[in-house]
């Protein structure tokens, strides 16, 4: 099939892909007079008395606002709110598919930090949490950052910590494959951009120590100059030996390769330099840092891409329905680290032992029973940590 | 049935009003790779070449967004962005109900003029269309201006507009019944918020050249003083005679009296000081400005109110589902004056000479045909006052 020409008959036949409907009856006088005047000033005064009526008597709830200002989209990069649209759309439709979670695409036109941020606290009365989606790193970061400040409901940057989750899970469960320990291992993440940072943190505050981020100027390290303030934080909390060198140099003796970077970059040799029972996350889309049979052959023992046409497809899709399922059904305020760390492992465990093997590391992003178990298991980490409203 | 009681049940049991759906399948990889990635890219890259392309391949083209501050909601008052979601949420299912509108709720946290109309600015990109809704005057009418002169979709605040449509089409049949015509009749107005100026402005360039607005502070006119500038601007247009007085003053001689403002306060007295053959629209909420029998009793012969448990009901929701699908369809970049008038008389000739009589000059609200006349002649009008996109 070509995709592309067939996305684009599917887009114009339908005009895009959501559709806002009524969930009462809208028929008779009495149905007008219920879900609009003059009934409906009841609810309107219930909230008025007690602000968190708004989620008892309203969709707030269940709605998430998907917030892209159109800078990162896909592979794409900055073509604006408009053509950011589409997939915005799709993100919505996901939600509802995977998680029964409404959500409405805001395309906001700037990509002034201020305003963005100010602009979704003023439209934040209607939804119960913030999707933030392709906004281009390092403006990405403060923006979610100050929301979560300023916001009393989840904000969660899904480039950033969908694709850290899920790539958790993966390592997680290659890790029972190769039998190796995630306390010893070495990981080198490629690609320091919002999703490379993100799984960079969210590996160390899994256990990872030794961990080596690298970015197009090579090895991230104390002391580099060449580089944004958000790679030399990076550079603080990974490479402990503070080493120096090129992405080939890091790579000798490692576990692990993850890839958020470009296409074809790892060659076979970089991979024979690595530990036995290598794993690959080989992330770069649509072409992966190292094709899988090249890897494998190799000696790379588990490898997974972000294509949906190789084994273990790393797919936001497990994630971020599930996430935001289980924050709303338990009013979370924040989604926090330890709630990330917990829906990976949901995802991780919703391949069961039996079935666990190289090719197998990661569920189908079809499972449409990941997002029940990484709810419940989000629920779970929100009340032990104590963010939890209801 | 108790109203109040029964929507706050309705309310709750289905959590609020909305729900977004897809319109397209997501059951196989396919699919995922049609909606989303890799597809997805295709539709995000036409729009990036041609920005019109937007409306081929999203929802823009039939979005519609319901903003307001919560300042005015409905007989409430300033009850704020939660507490007003029930009803933006109700006028949301309302568009799509009767003209399959897809409508969305904008609550902005701010009664700041700036931050709305930027915040609505920003967030356009996803709407073919703006409802403005409940938000106070005079505050309404500078914001409604400000975003019709800086953005190129619809700009519509239904509580002026759509109210003095409806009622500009239960005078049109109103005059039929008792055989009067519209440049001859002596018009009084009794409040002059946001309604009663749109009304005002909507009557004077529909023909009538006599009418006077009354406030609290009584008749308006050129040279009054304790006033908001709004309000000055009115009498400017209004009152030709420049007369000064009470509403009971305004009322002698008078053919069509229009009330937006408080319960009870027409007194039988006043309406035996009218011209025969009275008309009366008293839209107070819940308790119209007279009762329909105490003023059919001292001589009123048409009477309307904004009740359904009476005839003649002024309802918006014959005209804004109808004036929104059609500016839609033609993609009209404003809604002016012309259309106005044409959506007026479309709701008026929706019923039939045989079916006119004092009892039924508007349409009942369920009538859904009203709003496909409705869209028709907004079409018509938007060609022929060249606004049209498509």
């Amino acid at each position: 099939m070509n995709y592309f020409k067939e996305s684009l008959k599917l887009h114009e036949k339908n005009t895009g892909k959501i559709e806002i409907i009524s969930k009462v009856k809208v028929e008779t006088r009495d149905d007008l007079s219920l879900a609009y005047t003059p009934g409906v000033a009841e609810p309107c005064r219930k909230i008025y008395e007690d602000e968190e009526n708004v989620y008892k008597y309203t969709s707030k709830g269940n709605l998430v606002a998907v917030v892209t200002d159109g800078t990162a989209v896909l592979g794409l990069g900055d073509i604006g709110p408009k053509a950011g649209l589409p997939v915005m759309e799709g993100k919505a439709i996901l939600f509802k598919e995977f998680a029964n979670v409404d959500a409405f695409p805001i395309c906001v036109d700037t990509k002034n930090i201020d305003d963005i941020v100010k602009t979704v606290k003023l439209i934040a009365p209607v939804f119960g949490g913030i999707n933030i989606e392709d906004i281009g790193a390092p403006r990405c970061f403060e923006i979610e950052e100050r929301l979560k400040k300023e916001l009393d409901i989840p904000v969660f940057h899904d480039d950033q910590h969908g694709t850290a989750i899920v790539v958790l899970a993966g390592v997680i469960n290659a890790l029972k494959v190769v039998n190796k320990k995630i306390e010893d291992i070495k990981v080198v993440i490629n690609g320091a951009g919002a999703a490379g940072t993100a799984i960079a943190k969210l590996l160390l505050s899994s256990g990872v120590n030794n961990l080596i981020a690298c970015d197009k100027v090579g090895i991230l390290y104390r002391g580099i100059e060449n580089v944004d303030d958000a790679k030399k934080e990076l550079a603080k909390v990974t490479n402990l030996e503070n080493i120096q060198g090129n992405l080939a140099d890091a790579l000798v003796g490692a576990d692990v390769f993850i890839g958020v970077s470009a296409p074809g970059i790892i060659s076979q040799d970089m991979v024979r330099s690595m530990n036995k029972d290598s794993i690959f996350f080989a992330m770069a889309n649509p072409t992966p840092e190292i094709m899988p049979d090249e890897a494998k052959a190799a000696g790379a023992r588990v490898v997974g891409t972000g294509r949906s046409d190789f084994p273990n497809q790393v797919n936001n899709v497990l994630a971020f329905p599930g996430i935001f399922r289980g924050a709303l059904d338990c009013r979370a305020k924040e989604i926090n680290e330890e709630m990330k760390i917990a829906a990976a492992y949901a995802i991780a465990n919703s391949i069961n032992e039996e079935e666990l093997n190289e090719n197998n590391v990661i569920p189908s992003a079809l499972d449409k029973k990941v997002a029940a178990n990484v709810a419940e298991e989000i629920m779970k980490a929100a009340r032990k940590t104590g963010v939890t409203r209801v």
